[in-house]
Formats: structure tokens, sequence, C-alpha cells
């Protein structure tokens, strides 16, 4: 898996069926600190990530083992929201509360 | 998922068995802003896209989910054609209507 | 999926039993004019294509959707050969027949 | 599979119901020696890592096949403790005891 | 697929319990000559393969495919040793006997 930031969001009406429903979301690649600093790519929401936040995401066919993307041709998922990164014993990254 | 832009297509006659009657597309991996600058690849069409459009396309075994590819030996799939892509606010894309 | 060249052979006697019967083609991907750019692999020949000629293959698990592949241990198969790639409206590659 | 190292924890509240319970160790690819020098990424740990622990981890799909990561949306595992690395006949790596 | 040379082994004592009993070895991917210059990886032995060896190995999901991963939590399998590689008429690599 890897941490990502979510940028934005992807719209799109005409659509395969299996993708109804969902919430397509822009993240980007980010370091330990949760400074975005890597390729775009869009993903599935799947824990109500909001806009900012530091997420986690997984790709490949391990996409689609949450409830909300189980059969959907989706190749990465956001399933969780990270709260906290540490690195050899420092804090990097604590998600504001 | 990916953002690309459909910029041709590929004709094969002679071919595995289980890829008659699907549409190949030539698609360029684009930023956020429609361009496309990333690396040529073929997809299946799922959605009926168009020349030119900026389309989402899935990769790996998520690309045999959709309708049209089921059991299919293809790796990526173009399942959305994008209206819309907002980034820190921003709209960055929008489709001609 | 990728535009790939053949450019040769590799024979391995030695394998798993999964693997009999199947011919190992060395193949370089190639850009949209079919010249081999690309880094070489080796995959599993399903459509009976010839040295030289340009192909389309498909990796991952996608690799093993061809009659000849299933069940066996291959992430890469050639499915199609390609007769024509065309972009923007330009003819770029088309088979010598 | 490829050698990482432990080199910290992701913590997350908010998450997809199947990755409760699993812990999520941040990984460093490292060479030979056990340096870490390769991207950071998350890998869920089914074998009782240790920080800073030289680790053997897989990626895709056959990350889901410990029996703590089974069905879950998860796509890096680590599934083995590493003891020694040999290469060209020298010890390049040797777990402290 | 691609070519590599076994460089070396791993040892794990402690794991996941379906990576009981199987053997890792360590190879680095190799060009159409046979001299390793790709990166290190790990893999697990379905053939026997020897020090030195010039082999094929198969990724992701396909790794599972042979009689020895089956269901197991790895990635990448060596599924057979090399004799030959031909590339462009030319012989590339022949495997000493």
């Amino acid at each position: 898996m890897q941490l990502a930031r979510v940028i934005g969001t992807v719209v799109a009406t005409r659509k395969d069926a299996e993708l109804e429903g969902v919430k397509l979301l822009l993240i980007r690649a980010c370091d330990l600190d949760g400074r975005a600093d890597g390729p775009a790519l869009v993903a599935v929401d799947a824990v109500g990530a909001g806009f900012d936040e530091v997420v986690l995401y997984a790709a490949g066919s391990s996409a689609r083992l949450t409830a909300v993307t189980q059969n959907r041709p989706v190749d990465a998922v956001i399933m969780a929201v990270v709260d906290q990164v540490e690195c050899e014993g420092r804090r990097r990254f604590t998600k504001d509360v």
C-alpha cells in the first residue's frame, strides 16, 4: 500500500454500469511527512475520505476487496484514512483533529 | 485508475478467439489538464469512447470486470469517459459538449 | 496491452510441467511505428506469431486467459498480430502482406 | 519478492472493515546488505516483524495468501523475517541474534 | 516473463506457514547474453535451478501456478532453466553443458 493525499475529484457520466455509485477521487502519492510528491492517480473512495486528507490506497486486484468495490472494474481503492506515520521513532505525520 | 486521451486505433485480424468483437483503442496517459504526456498503450473500449476524449482506464485483472471484457485476455480497459477533473478547488479539465 | 515486435526465441528444457508445449518468444516493446525501442521480455505465443511481426501482448493474470495459456505459470502472452496502428488520423504502422 | 527493512508504523482508525486488526508497517526496500535504499511502502505484518528487521514482502494478489491477510484489501504483506542473504558465495546479510 | 541469473539464496526461519518448504533464490534480471544487469529480487525455485544458471521467472499471481507454489504468498517463481536465447537469427546465450 502507498500513502497518498486526496487532491481532487473526477466526474464521469458515461461509464461502465459497474462504476455507478462509486466516488472517484484524485490522489497523489505522498512522502512520510504527508507531502504530495508523487504521480497523480484516480482511486475509488471506500472510507469517506475528505479533501486534503492523507490516505492509504491499495492497487491491483486487492482494490476490489472492500465492500464498496467488489466485482467492479477498478484498480485502486482508498481503504483507510491515516492518523499517524511514525518512522524510526519519530512522528512524521499526524492528522489534524 | 489513470487518466488518458484516446489517440487512435489498433487493428488485428489474427488474434485469440477471446479478442473477437472488442475494440482496441490506442491511448496515452494524460495530466490533470488532459494533455497527453505519458506512454501510449492499448486498451479495450467498454464505453464507446471517441477519438480525442479523455477517459479513465483500469489495468490488470480489473480490466476484465466490465461486461465487455469478462474472461478475455486483456489487461487494460477504458471504463469511463471523463467529464470533469477538479484539483485543489480548481477545474482543470472539462469535457467539451 | 502493449505493442511489441517479435525478436527471437527462448528454449528451456528443464521447466515446470505446466510450461510443456508452449512456445516462448522474445519480444521487445515497440513504438507506434513498430520500431522496437523498449525492454525485451519473454511471452507465450497464443496466435502463431512469426519473427519480426508486430504483436499485442497482455501481462499479468490476463496472460492466462487464452486457450493456450490457461492455468499456466506465465505472465505475458501474445494474443494478436497487429495489422494496423492509426494515431491522430495518420497510419503509423501497416503490416506487410 | 523483495527484501525490505521495517522502518516504522502507520496508524489508521477510519478504515474499511476488512482492515480491522491488521498491523500496518512502514518498510523500505533494501539492498543485499540490508541497507534501506529504496522507496517506502506500507505492508501488513503476517509474521510479527520487529522494528529494523530485514524482511521479505510479497506484492499484488499474493499479499492476500497468508492466514492474516485472506480476503483483505491489501497489496503488500511481510511474510518472512530474513536470517541470511548469501550472494555469489559471500554472506551479505546475517540477522543479529 | 523475464530472464534472470541465479545469484544467491535467502534464508528465513520465521515465516508464514505457507512458505514452509519452498526454496528462496536470489536472482538478478539479465540481458539477452545472460549478463546480470538488472535489479535483484527473490523468487521461489520450482525447477531445481542451480547457482549461476540463467532462468525464466514469472511474476504476480502467475507465480502461484506451479505445483510448488500453489496458494502460497509468493509473487515470483522460477519455472524454467534457459538453454538457449536466440535473437534476430543470432545465438545470444547457450547454457553450458
